[in-house]
């Protein structure tokens, strides 16, 4: 606006046309190429796991490498009809909304209370192993970078502890993958380590066991795999669409309308004011 | 609340606990079963789109199903940045929406128009099917469902020919793999028969061919595996939302701050009346 | 694609201007125009609802018909906090989605069960006074025009009965208002007669009275301002949209982290199969 | 679960209903109850914009009160279709999405970037106001404050400054009548110093004019009437809704079907690898 030649036809097309950049897909009629590779190659050859990896980060991984973040995205997908994502999915599907409505509405409650811990926990790890790269001993680095996480957000460290399970048999089975993966070279292992000693600390300091959760679990591999913090949340997101497509498609066989949280005989309750009577000269200037 | 007794307290609860009841998921504390599995025998043991057939089918699928349902999820991940759902999410990391939020915005855009195809052409394979099962000629079923898809739809056929694509090569690909499929014995080839005869019926009513598109591809896969039409939306959601993280991701490594469509120096049309003034004594009664 | 012309720099840039057409508002550096209006002759003249109006219909109303419109808004902005639009908005909060995030998953549930019937009604009054026009007697229109809604969407006819009031107040009251507006000659009375008559008419049908709703009296109202029958859902949006935020923000005062429909201790039920072990050789080929 | 005693129904039933508890509104069969007023005494007399304030701070304003917050939410109804949000409205509606689910889509994008603006002014109004109230002379309690929101948020100083208005009209017109409201003794003209002082600040800080622009100057209203920052987001999405309304009905009369950012003849830019070969390798490990 305030330029002294007012931009070309040609050049405001550029703009436009460069506004809508990528370098994950290109298309012309007849072609899809996705990170390089026409569409047709891909299809039939890579798992679904792999395809996900291919779009986020630009290469096709290793099948061990996209077998072990298979798993994280298998552990996953749901826990149970009362989780805020999956309840509000369920309430969807009985006011009307088609599944991609009712997926929409549930994946936008995973915000960073209830989708943020493994992205939370992912920040943590990679904060540690920074500390530890700058010369930092993974002692001070653990014990200052925990201080630090909770001085931010509180004293609930997330991907450690649960409220439900104490045991979360989610976590367990995953970590041992990750011995396995590296044992065999796919993972250095770094990460398992810091997540166990993040464990070990938050114990020493509650004075009881704080074991790693799903959360924890599923940050560690995707740490180990050179994900970044922010990715975890997305593979998070994907993982859960599929227990609320699950429940938002069992809820439409079961039926019901307009279903609320609790059926229409339990109360809530009122906490307000008595009734009392609107008068028209309340609104008058005072 | 015309009731003649008023329930009792263990009445009310037990209606709230079946008012979430669910054959997909139980948890109880360190306990996670899936469809009667216990969650660490499934992880490290089924792939990402096994664990969707089973929650969403409640059984798990052969290798070869699954991989069939697998080959239309990687088809399907993304069609560039100017696809609606692609630039809504483009859009919204830009509005400051975390990676969740844009997701919602974006999948909740794959409705009827956006992302309806596949479970539309779904819809029409299996009427056909189902005439042809309670005695119909199956040309008679293909002519008869067509005229009825296009009198309540319009004469744009879900799942053939694309505004883009000449040739669309996910879908060439996928109807070769369902031939192969047939050929091993894991699917019956039916459906196949049935979304070839539709592109042969619609070529000849419109005097060009007409072929299958990805969403006519998806539509074959998904109803020779035995998925319901609804499901077939489900698992677009699931393929596409692979993309529209992939894009949200790579915008907010791009950076930008409020992005609409199109730059600030490409303006819009103004179509409305010219400058008028507003008189107060216009909203005075007549 | 086709086109034996590529069509130039200059003709893209028309089309991409023109894809962004608007009438209902137009900005230059300095100057917003609203509907022909400069917006600061409107500011501090139109009251909210004058300007909703305004926005929606591209006139000014004159202040009784914005008065009544303004009843209707008022009337419907909360049916408590049960209703799962409320409890979404306030389930999600706790998950850590900001006021808008949360709004947004609550709005997107008013979908056509929870959110249309208004619009339902608005289109059975609006065709009943189609019938009318091109000379169908009052009472032929009603019975014809119910039995075929009954037989498009079921017995339950949207506007009409409530499963928890008997009698709703806010029906009665804003049908007073639309007589009042009546003597004053604001609108004809044409919709309120309809309404009354279809009351009646399922009424005698029913064997008992089933009386106009909230829905219905909005839909009257709506109706008698000449709104088309979609934007009684969007005025309805804007209503309850308020009670939405409201209640957001109280659930924010009152704390809770991942709040789902019941409190945990309230447990689900689980009707599935019992625990069975996998073995892997259930995903190998048959 | 840890619990010596398992809780009775009672006490179960008790927590759920506590857990829905709220004071904004209650409901019995025939009652509706809005902060204590039955809603029949409220409809007809309150204004919307009244209701919104009731429903927010659970007491009516007076009129003059009202009036002022009036001129707020008719200010920022739409920005033009380019705007994010309108933009996204627009393109939902051509998916196939219902008014809600566009409006949902567009309203979720009104986040910290996008629609968090005025809630950020009215935080640095109020915690320079807070300062004052504790014995900082203003200009120390300004200078600090803008060094810290700097600081934290960057040098975009939130409700101040416009990339497209060098004068907002909408601010400017805003401004006077919170003049007005102070000489007739409605606010106090506390944040209406404040704001002009930080304008004043950033002005001499830049060395060039920096105006006030609209989520400034509906900043200075709603801290004047007493809101809190968060409904500052609150009431701005309220606002915005009209012109996402109102954008998506016109979008619905001009028809089109998947409608992308731009005209599909305006290609978008791939900045990715060149085309290149899968080898089924590449998976295997390495």
């Amino acid at each position: 606006m305030s330029d002294k030649q007012a931009p070309t036809a040609d050049q405001l097309l550029q703009q436009a046309t460069a506004w809508w950049s990528t370098s994950i897909i290109n298309i012309r009629p007849g072609e899809i190429v996705i990170r390089g590779y026409p569409i047709q190659e891909l299809i039939g050859e890579l798992s679904f796991a792999q395809m996900i990896w291919l779009m986020l980060r630009g290469e096709v991984p290793t099948a061990p490498q996209a077998k072990l973040m298979e798993a994280a995205l298998v552990a996953a997908v749901d826990h149970g009809p009362q989780a805020p994502s999956i309840a509000i999915s369920r309430m969807a599907v009985t006011c009307g909304l088609p599944i991609n409505g009712a997926m929409a509405s549930a994946i936008n409650a995973l915000d960073d209370i209830h989708g943020g811990a493994g992205q939370q926990c992912m920040q943590l790890c990679q904060s540690i192993a920074q500390r530890i790269d700058t010369g930092d001993k993974e002692e001070l680095a653990i014990e200052s970078e925990l201080d630090r996480f909770i001085a931010e957000r509180g004293r609930i460290v997330a991907g450690f502890g649960h409220r439900f399970h104490r045991i979360d048999p989610r976590a367990v089975k995953l970590l041992e993958l990750v011995r396995t993966a590296q044992d065999e070279g796919t993972v250095s292992g770094r990460y398992a380590r810091i997540g166990t000693s993040i464990e070990q600390s938050l114990s020493r300091r509650k004075g009881t066991r704080i074991p790693m959760n799903i959360d924890g679990a599923t940050a560690v591999i995707y740490s180990e795999l050179g994900f970044p913090a922010p990715l975890g949340r997305g593979l998070f997101v994907l993982s859960r669409s599929v227990g609320i497509l699950a429940h938002a498609w069992e809820q439409t066989q079961q039926g019901g309308r307009i279903k609320g949280p609790m059926p229409p005989k339990i109360p809530f309750e009122y906490v307000g004011p008595p009734v009392r009577r609107f008068e028209t000269k309340q609104t008058e200037i005072r």
